[in-house]
């Protein structure tokens, strides 16, 4: 992939001969070997494609193996689109495992009638973003499904990535004791999404989150900083997330709404369409269970507390906060080289049978953080 | 996963009160999690599945990874449905690169209003498929798009397999002098497909091929037989297939009609349908690449050169048949264990670099076989 870069690629297939996608694209013959040309021009795996599998070589035997389809709708959205989502997504979700992530498999349902054009431009977002977290699209699919049977595209990531350590990262290894460090603010992917969907305007542009976090997770472990757990925000957001630990880890977490950084422009989307910024999506948010330190031996140095996009910033960094001093300073210190503003520490986790997430508010009253029935927002990724 | 057997078992969903997939199943709520213990329940893959990706350890470091996406419509057909065929279609990427099928994620995309009932037979038939083939079905996840943007079950199967020799299986080693092995008789997934959708009823039932291929693979590899390629006979059928190999390989092929087997109400099938047999798919035949033996050496012994169901086998048992006494004995010895019936030598890879595929006729006239633009019978993998 070396000799090849993504910018300027021009697509293989004649736009104005093919605007649309047709059902023969899916079936085999030409036509769907010039599609296959398209992803192959646009992820350079021309060796390897074709066969029906792909070869890998590794360089050790312990793999993670992770799978996600992506339905987003819009396809496109402030901050990314369906195909940056599916790599971001599946590389995040291969780092959560505490693994380098390596290989992906891409595999797409198209609608009959797509516009040809969109795909293109989906397909280069997806190989910008697999060079962004250094990985490689290495085998695909297509399948075209009739015009109503389907939504424009469906993407399948599955990916592939190489545990290099002999850690045990995973919701059972969460012990009474540890704190619980997040890398961002809350809730903009979800709220990026629903505004244009909605078509909402407010006064700035409400991005969405997306971004691998493949980085900032090799850059923790290469520290030797002691992780319990690493979990992504995705669908169900913090609140979902928690619960899933509580109840795996058979323990409970206490988190406390003032450390919780979401947005101003976010909040008050959250008000308007009734949502609760806490079960939202994020997509390129995680919180990392880490051992709480000595107090005395780790003193936390201050860092700006204000990223001026009107984010206010209480958490760790704040005199008042609980956990002040309490954390990894080594492991925020990571955390904020990638994300410099808002990598806080929001919680921790406590003995309790009931396997209970609880949230002090604002104003210091306690309430249950419970599992919703469904979902706030459908298809956000 | 050995204290568990997929028959009797319980769907953990109480279908009368959800007796239909709704868009909070999609949610990451607790409908959600109710659903995903539903395929646990099945898959049993408890203590892995619920991670964001699963970690595994495997015995080399050179896989085979693949991927494809089932859309098959009807969901339900003779010889199969789109779970048994999600299983059996990956698997046999895997095999046909040499590998031995380890693991595969499965992602669901669910149409708001599915009947819970029909995703649970589903959810069954992969996991007796899984099992069949010795694969574990190890990660998941699931959408649900809105009625009316899917169609009842779109199913991504991802595999993972281990390549336990040092053969060079692809497309690229197809030399000339290499004779053309062929499982089975042709075009009877399509048409049992395209039977189903059309209401077209024959005297007797046209059961799909569908059936794993790892294990006939694997013993031909146990038995050393110098492989040079294998590939299955999918979308596009055997004409397809043997294009793209003289095009990657920069070789001719030539095939005998006579030679090829198919049964006379599948051939029947295909002229009241107007489908040529050769470009039809099959989910359960594959051809194999091996250089031609030593004629002296390697006398074919004679099997049963019909299966009674009214499939006339002329091929390399045929007395007049060109190849016989050329193939490895062994290969088609170890195939024909597999598939008693219709395992035979279907003609050779010459010098050409056109690029052609030929076929021989019945009545001894020759016609270039050449890919089609489109496909003939769209949705049925």
């Amino acid at each position: 992939m070396s000799d090849r870069t993504s910018v300027n690629l021009v697509c293989p297939i004649p736009l104005q001969q093919y605007p649309h996608v047709l059902m023969a694209h899916g079936g085999g013959g030409k036509l769907m070997h010039q599609l296959v040309q398209m992803f192959l021009t646009a992820f350079g795996t021309a060796d390897t494609i074709q066969h029906d599998a792909v070869t890998l070589e590794l360089t050790g035997n312990k793999i993670a193996f992770t799978t996600d389809s992506y339905v987003v709708n819009p396809l496109f959205f402030p901050g990314g689109d369906i195909g940056s989502l599916a790599v971001n997504g599946t590389v995040n979700d291969l780092a959560m495992a505490g693994a380098r992530p390596l290989y992906l498999s891409v595999s797409f349902i198209l609608e009959e009638g797509l516009s040809m054009e969109i795909l293109w431009q989906v397909v280069q977002s997806m190989q910008q973003a697999a060079e962004k977290s250094g990985v490689q699209i290495v085998t695909g699919d297509t399948k075209v499904v009739d015009r109503g049977k389907g939504d424009g595209i469906f993407i399948n990531t599955t990916g592939v990535g190489i545990i290099e350590h002999a850690r045990a990262i995973a919701p059972q290894s969460v012990q009474p004791g540890d704190l619980i460090l997040l890398n961002g603010d809350l809730a903009r992917h979800g709220i990026a999404i629903m505004a244009v969907r909605e078509g909402l305007e407010f006064e700035t542009t409400i991005e969405s989150d997306s971004t691998p976090l493949a980085e900032v997770v090799l850059d923790l472990l290469a520290a030797d900083i002691e992780i319990h757990c690493l979990r992504d925000l995705t669908r169900g957001g913090l609140a979902s997330v928690l619960n899933e630990i509580t109840t795996a880890a058979k323990v409970g977490i206490e988190i406390d709404e003032s450390l919780i950084p979401v947005r101003e422009d976010v909040q008050g989307a959250c008000e308007i369409l009734g949502f609760d910024p806490l079960y939202v999506a994020n997509e390129g948010r995680f919180v990392a269970f880490i051992p709480q330190q000595d107090r005395d031996k780790l003193a936390l140095k201050d860092t700006p507390s204000d990223n001026g996009k009107g984010v206010s910033l209480r958490a760790s960094l704040d005199p008042t906060c609980p956990y002040r001093g309490c954390a990894s300073q080594r492991a925020l210190e990571i955390m904020r080289s990638h994300f410099p503003h808002n990598a806080v520490v929001i919680g921790k986790v406590i003995e309790d049978k009931n396997s209970l997430v609880t949230l002090k508010s604002k104003i210091g009253s306690k309430r249950i953080i419970d599992m919703l029935s469904g979902e706030q927002l459908p298809r956000i990724c």
